[in-house]
């Protein structure tokens, strides 16, 4: 059983679907070289034409949602409704990549004419693709964000073939995926190859150390993040390491939101950290709320009444399981476990304000499930104080009503730093595909703050610059040139 | 003599100026802390506030002009003319800056409309400043790539304050651009403390672990880099380290070019090699020619009729000794070295493309100085194979007449993705300080090749996003908001 990843059904713990086989140093050196030879003639296709190629595999995977979503769901046990919206959030991302690359404006053209005056040459710069790309899919989102999702589309739209590394949780999805996606692209008139895929933990380590390999996009623990972001800094060529690793994404109720919305505040939390078995890198970890009986009376009764799906794997279960215990003495809630063989129980953890500042270390530590705790305050300017103490997240979230808007603004002051998405009465979970989203955040949310897993900027973190300098215009790429062919939009230096 | 820096005279060996206390551990906290105290204050500054403080400096430095190039002459020896034409550009670099905050562009704000039909909530992105940054300021460059030079002026643009850290080889200039900068800055009505200076080679490390800092600014060698970027990146909290290394800039002359300019290029050659004595980041190192007898008589006779003037430092010309020895038995032509005591002669070396194939790893090494390798090609196939071993660079540059061009375009493809500017029929030495430039490249060029340290861009390396998801229009940033009151471009999604 060493040589294949065999996905397991989360509702019975039985094996389930094909077994992938595990890499070996030699499949893994075969996908990388296949992904190289493929990287000059994709990154040579002009944007638009990049785009039909992504429209195609978005085609491809809507025809083949229902199989895909039937094999996904044996492997994950996140329900067919999820999944089938996933598989549109999947396409739907492809076709926005293509949307943006019709426009043009992620080359970035920036002119600057020459000033004989001053002596100044003519500099044109536009960005490149990076070269091969690897990308470690993550459990919680078999489409999302695994074979054919966020980084995979958006180092494809930047013109990068990618080698993708299976996720354990969902073997014979990654191969479904895989196998819809070189038909496309083989049908798109492109190599196959511009998808590699390779599978086992073994492969994980070797993949980002290899010399082909250009940059690499994570999503997944903190602790295999960093693993992972230290095997590419202490490369002899250090490469990029773009990775989405943990959040505990704070949510703060401020008193006047509290007054006039307690129960359906206390809902909408619930809600939100329960929401697919709280196997969401947005999910509302940490809680803060004034000392305030009906919404803490509403959370834990919403609590009580949740039950916990089954999680993605044992491994996640089991350490659900261990981190929940170590924190009995918090309690205050207690959901139910579904009958899944890996079903969990929704805990709510409570810790006053002075307790959350003397124990910030241990109290901000994400717990991954649908686990979280709610921090009571009294005095605003301690728990503007207390906020400061909030790692690194992916978002942070205020509720709060007008009268309510100078603390929020304090408030928003301290997280704002501290976070990549500022949520103002709404909750974390669920993050929208759009072109301004950004889905990022200060370490440890991320290794790479400046960048974004989600969103139209998704395609930066596989780009390159080259400035052109008094380079002959027959020579240089269509969208420098005098006539702009393709119509990108270009700054031009005044 | 420990605990201080005292700068030398390159052409007496000589103290000169006066020296600067090596910073203790003690300093280096209060720098940092300084200047974390004033972030808020300078991050919360509009783009045209910014840019008023940013022309106020420039102007600061305009006017101590005079006192400012006589002492860096003293500690650099690199002449009046040099040094003076460096103050103008290190003051134009500043008022570039200032001109693109008030087009605002920098902010790079992204608006996606709420959307009820399928859900989509109102998302506005937009750039922060990332925190406080260091930077490690260059030999070569005392005032453009040193305490207020370009990763400074980009860091301030964005909002951040800088703690420098003075170069060992010129602290009184370090010390006198400080005090101008810091009264400049309290005459602008903002705080001193948005440019912090430290001293001494001991600081440097504690600079960049220090957790404070948020990003790091560098300018130097392979190894001084890569020993600072392992600490950055090995911080329990990783930080962003945009590192300028080394580059030997390969340029290849094809065969047209040869036949019709040989005397112009030779000389251009000699001329852009020992340029301020070789001591440029994008010094020619590496020059593939034609095997054509008059362009090569005509670089050994230009190169035996220079003249080296000083290097900057004792360490910088020891090893340039050291290293222009070991490669003596591939010499074709020597220079003279000028009567200062830390002058050396300018040197040119000789190999065959077989012969360069076979040393790549050896002969691409960069050193710094006026010296560089002469490789003569027969065949244009090797050529073009052979220029796939040039290491990542700043600059690629290529000389070739309309005849050459279905050549020069193979030349180019190989070195695109190895260099960040290709040139056409000119030198690499001379970076144009405007909105295009691209002054980096891979690996071992820079650590972050998406980045740049020249140009418009350069800002965007101390620049972070958020997502401001349905927040009140009154608590928006003035980017953001409905009425755009700063008037800065915005892309809307449609």
């Amino acid at each position: 059983m060493a040589d294949v990843v065999q996905g397991r059904s989360p509702r019975t713990g039985d094996p389930v679907g094909d077994p992938l086989p595990a890499s070996t140093p030699a499949d893994l050196d075969r996908a990388v070289a296949a992904a190289r030879a493929a990287a000059p003639a994709w990154g040579a296709l002009t944007g638009p034409e990049r785009a039909d190629v992504l429209d195609a595999i978005a085609d491809a995977l809507d025809a083949a949602r229902a199989e895909l979503v039937a094999v996904a769901d044996a492997e994950t046990a996140l329900g067919e409704a999820r999944l089938t919206g996933e598989v549109g959030r999947t396409s739907g991302q492809l076709r926005m990549f293509a949307g943006l690359l019709r426009d043009g404006a992620h080359v970035d053209a920036v002119l600057s004419p020459a000033d004989p005056a001053i002596g100044r040459p003519d500099v044109r710069r536009m960005l490149h693709p990076i070269g091969v790309v690897a990308v470690f899919s993550a459990s919680n989102f078999p489409f999302a964000f695994s074979v054919a999702g966020g980084d995979t589309a958006s180092a494809w739209a930047a013109g990068c073939p990618v080698v993708v590394k299976a996720h354990e949780a969902h073997p014979a999805t990654s191969a479904a995926v895989a196998r819809v996606v070189r038909t496309a692209l083989l049908g798109a008139g492109v190599s196959e190859d511009v998808l590699g895929l390779v599978a086992g933990r073994a492969a994980g380590g070797p993949l980002v150390a290899h010399p082909g390999i250009a940059a690499v996009g994570f999503t997944g623990s903190l602790a295999g993040g960093r693993a992972l972001y230290d095997l590419a800094t202490r490369r002899p060529d250090p490469i990029p390491f773009f990775g989405e690793l943990g959040s505990v994404n704070p949510v703060v109720v401020l008193p006047g939101a509290a007054d006039e919305r307690a129960d359906e505040i206390a809902r909408g939390y619930v809600g939100s950290l329960t929401l697919g078995t709280g196997q969401f890198c947005t999910n509302p970890g940490l809680l803060f709320v004034p000392e305030h009986a009906k919404l803490l009376d509403g959370i834990t009764e919403h609590a009580r009444a949740a039950t916990g799906g089954a999680m993605l794997s044992e491994r996640i279960r089991d350490t659900y399981a261990h981190e929940t215990a170590g924190r009995a003495d918090r309690e205050i809630a207690r959901g139910t476990a579904a009958d899944d063989a890996w079903a969990v129980a929704p805990v709510v953890w409570h810790a006053t304000l002075a307790e959350f500042t003397a124990n910030a270390a241990e109290l901000t530590g994400e717990t991954f499930g649908p686990a979280g705790l709610v921090v009571t305050y009294t005095d605003e300017d301690a728990l503007v104080d207390a906020l400061a103490a909030v790692p690194g997240s992916l978002t942070g979230s205020v509720h709060a009503t007008e009268a309510d808007h100078p603390l929020a603004a304090r408030v928003a002051a301290t997280l704002r730093p501290r976070v990549g998405r500022l949520v103002h009465n709404g909750w974390p979970t669920g993050v929208a595909v759009c072109w301004a989203m950004h889905h990022g955040g200060p370490w440890p949310a991320t290794t790479a703050p400046a960048h974004t897993s989600v969103g139209g900027t998704a395609l930066r973190r596989w780009l390159v610059p080259t400035a052109y300098q008094d380079w002959p215009d027959a020579l240089l790429p269509a969208e420098l040139r005098d006539a702009n062919p393709l119509g990108v939009p270009r700054v031009v230096q005044p």
